[in-house]
């Protein structure tokens, strides 16, 4: 998993079926520091986070169970919406 | 998933079964903002895109779902076509 | 798998179900002489880890079997604490 | 899936009991445009291709089942001769 | 899969059950040509790997298979070594 921020949403009104009724969130990765990195991405939300918060992020075939089933074309999700951070370098 | 736009096709008759009747786009990954990136794959699409639409592409495991079966040997698919997106740097 | 160093920890209290009980650590990759990576991620710990320890970590689809199913959104474990290591470059 | 070219094969004598008659083949990835790119890899053919052919690649769990099984140490399958692209930068 | 020289080993005497038993090995990613590159990681010996050999290595997913079993926390197996490459840039 990795932290981010949620800078932006994408709108796709012709998409396959299984995304219809998911928030297509993009999500910028940072470090833990705060300093943004330049991968961006478009995350399924599954916690209701919005714009400007950090979250957790799960990819590949793991972030389809956050929506209950296997069978789903989705590679990202946002699993958590981060409260704090202990970090030391 | 990652936002893309569509740059190119390509035309394989010697390929495996599972891929037959299927549309091959090559996509380059782009920012939000219009950039286009160095990144390029080749991805099945789902949605009928066309070159030089803006797409929404799954990859790996996840991507076998939009074609209705887990057994096929497709790593990548376009899932969406983006009308727009709101992206604040 | 890779080898890395527990640097941190992650506290989100609206997460996926299937977050809640596992802790949350941030890992850096190192290379088996010490030196740090820039890759950090968050993996979940299964074999109680702190910080500072050396860790082996599994990403993707392989990790959630460390937490007995094949049904959880987690891509990343931590799967061993590291004792030695021996290499030569 | 990504586009390349082939460019040698691997003899491995002691392997994997799953990988006993696949051909090993090393693929280097390339641009639509001809550009050899940096990456290399080693890919099983499935489709009878032969050193200088540009081929399509899939890579991670979907690569199996051109094998026609899901349990089977293969991460990367070549899955079609290219005949043909077009692209437009 | 990716063509490797085994540069060493790892011991982890707290570890994941499914671990128990297998040998961890540091390879370093090379090109066929025999130029090492800077990608290590950790993969589980399945073919009597030592320190120097030339190794097939399978990540993700398809590693586990090596092992006859879908429920093992493994993303990296050594499944041959090499005796041979042929190869022309």
């Amino acid at each position: 998993m990795y932290v981010g921020i949620v800078v932006g949403s994408v709108v796709a009104t012709r998409k396959s079926d299984d995304l219809v009724g998911h928030k297509l969130l993009i999500v910028q990765k940072m470090k833990p520091n705060g300093e943004k990195l330049d991968d961006l991405e478009v995350s399924v939300d599954s916690v209701g986070a919005g714009v400007g918060e950090h979250v957790l992020v799960t990819t590949g075939e793991p972030a389809k169970y956050v929506f209950g089933t296997s069978e789903i074309s989705i590679d990202s999700a946002i699993v958590g919406i981060i409260d704090s951070m202990e970090y030391s370098e």
